[in-house]
């Protein structure tokens, strides 16, 4: 069996709805093609910026389509961060973020997660502690790397600290519909009511990632503000992308399409799962997502991440070592995320097994 | 007859080739659906990125496909310049490179031009003046605001102060290939030789603006970087867009579509320059633009032309006040863009004829 790759984070080809996005974009363009092919709102397509709104009961104003939702996440960064700025992020996090945090030259403050996700004390004493932060970013379901998700007990206490303390919150919710079983807790976006928590979300994990789709729903005035950076940065966005999205809502592929997602990536999530538990030594910990694409393991006993992955890749099997996913020298020295989302079933079981024989050896600290 | 719009500098609708570019975009999904719904490189689709190198003789990874040539402006921009930093321009120029500049916190040094384009001597002098600038930003080509364009002569002198000075030149040509008469003198790219001078154009005027496809060609070191500019910001561009755009060239419709559009946008140069001839005050200066989009009248007798505006408007007619392609203060208190692209040859007529009507009762130096 070839390389099998547990660090990407994306979907597997299957899950791709080619045939009729073909058919979408066609039609998109043919119905609306002059609109879609000159220049127009820094926000987006219209159509799909309504869809979005109703979605989240705003006025689609406030919503910006951006080129995938980094897009967004960096005018936001831009806008909000001045060198110096303090940003709270969990630890650990998506690693993107943290690199634009750090061109931006923030002072990134990591608050410590467990099973449960973002502890808020953590968050008041980093609020406490010092000035007052940009913002707060936080992955509250399904998280990139670790696949946890906040609980609706510490989910309320985030929104009412937003609210107490005016603090600006961020909620990255790319995977929060790719769920494979369990009920979904209420969004921080919802429970605070939308004035200091702003929602970014995309159609990467339920339709495709290459549409580079996503957007961010933003407080009325700061939406204006992001709008204008846009539109100082790209004029208007690539309509044709959004306009095919739109096409294939509109037609209501948008349910089906998930749920057969959903199917897909539920067997990859059970294969994973089924594997770890089979092949990892006893005192291994493993996250277990009721949906996204993520697992994170931690090695008590060790080897060090970035001594395995190179020993991983001989072998056959690569993952993203933890260190990525906290700031520099913050952790994860002795955890692996593991995707399921990109290979099969059964190169998942086979990957386990060639990542856990590498285990099999005592390791020096087990001795 | 309705509002009259001289101040969209877009293509006229009937420019749009959109019934082919619904089915490049169908085709492309259906041939590639794979590659471009996943991510993929940061510097854009591989077939047009190969495509694009091919046709100014370069390595393809010295190429940068981005979401619009804009895009490409604001990755180097902020790649190179800190604040204070000196960045050269022409005066006037494209607005929205000056408030990229300004945002940036950059010192902008406008340079003079007269009607064969920037002044070499002037480029030497502010060279000579202080600190290496970070970059000198030119559209040499039929520019946007002043229709004017660089002659070769002037080309060669700038060329050779780059290589000489160590100078790092963006020249912007978007507007090159939409020529009407005339002969195309050779690029500035060319003639250094690509060391010293990145080029970036789009399909913007050649195929439509909503597309969003545009390009920089960087040396090869600084492609990288921008390259890695690109992905911490979006991770990859839409390739839908891209491929969509690569489908139209693959097929061999690109120059029949330009030789139409050079047609259709012709017919209003020359209705623009007829009407202005017939109806403008005599010590009325017009540029004469052999393509592009663009005509620029200055209007030495008044009125201001931020007090023209609002009157013109209400006669309903538009256009861009020449003081927003200067740097704060610079000039253009006299000046006026006129784009012809976008309305039809009887608006154009019609729109002149409005807008002199206001310049016919003597304006108060004139007295």
């Amino acid at each position: 069996m070839p390389a099998i790759s547990f660090a990407r984070g994306v979907p597997a080809p299957e899950c791709l709805p080619v045939e009729e996005l073909a058919d979408c974009a066609r039609a998109a363009l043919e119905r609306d093609g002059k609109t879609i092919l000159l220049y127009g709102p820094g926000g987006g397509y219209g159509p799909l910026r309504e869809w979005v709104a109703a979605q989240h009961g705003v006025e689609p104003s406030r919503v910006v389509l951006t080129n995938g939702s980094l897009q967004g996440f960096v005018f936001l960064a831009e806008h909000l961060v001045a060198p110096g700025a303090r940003v709270l992020v969990e630890a650990p996090t998506y690693d993107r973020p943290l690199k634009i945090l750090s061109r931006l030259g923030a002072e990134i403050a990591a608050l410590p997660m467990d099973d449960e996700g973002l502890v808020p004390e953590e968050l008041e004493r980093a609020l406490d502690a010092g000035e007052p932060p940009a913002f707060l970013y936080t992955i509250p379901t399904f998280q990139n790397p670790s696949g946890r998700t906040m609980s609706e007990e510490r989910r309320r206490r985030v929104a009412e600290l937003a609210r107490e303390r005016g603090l600006l919150v961020l909620e990255d919710d790319p995977y929060g519909l790719v769920r494979y079983e369990g009920t979904a807790p209420p969004l921080l976006f919802e429970l605070e009511g939308g004035e200091q928590v702003a929602y970014s979300s995309s159609f990467s994990k339920t339709i495709a990632p290459g549409v580079r789709v996503g957007y961010v729903v933003l407080p009325a005035a700061l939406a204006a503000q992001i709008e204008a950076l846009a539109v100082s940065t790209y004029i208007s966005p690539p309509f044709l992308t959004q306009a095919t999205v739109h096409e294939f809502l509109r037609r209501g592929n948008f349910e089906p399409n998930l749920e057969r997602v959903r199917g897909l990536l539920r067997a990859r999530r059970d294969a994973m799962l089924e594997a770890l538990e089979r092949h990892l030594p006893a005192d291994a910990r493993v996250t277990r997502p009721e949906g996204g694409y993520f697992v994170w393991v931690d090695l008590p006993s060790g080897p060090d991440a970035g001594e395995l992955l190179p020993a991983a890749e001989a072998a056959g099997v690569s993952f993203v070592r933890g260190t990525d996913f906290f700031p520099q020298g913050g952790g994860g020295e002795r955890s692996l995320r593991l995707a399921f989302s990109f290979v099969s079933p059964d190169e998942i079981a086979e990957g386990v097994e060639r990542l856990a024989s590498l285990l099999a050896a005592p390791a020096p600290s087990a001795l």
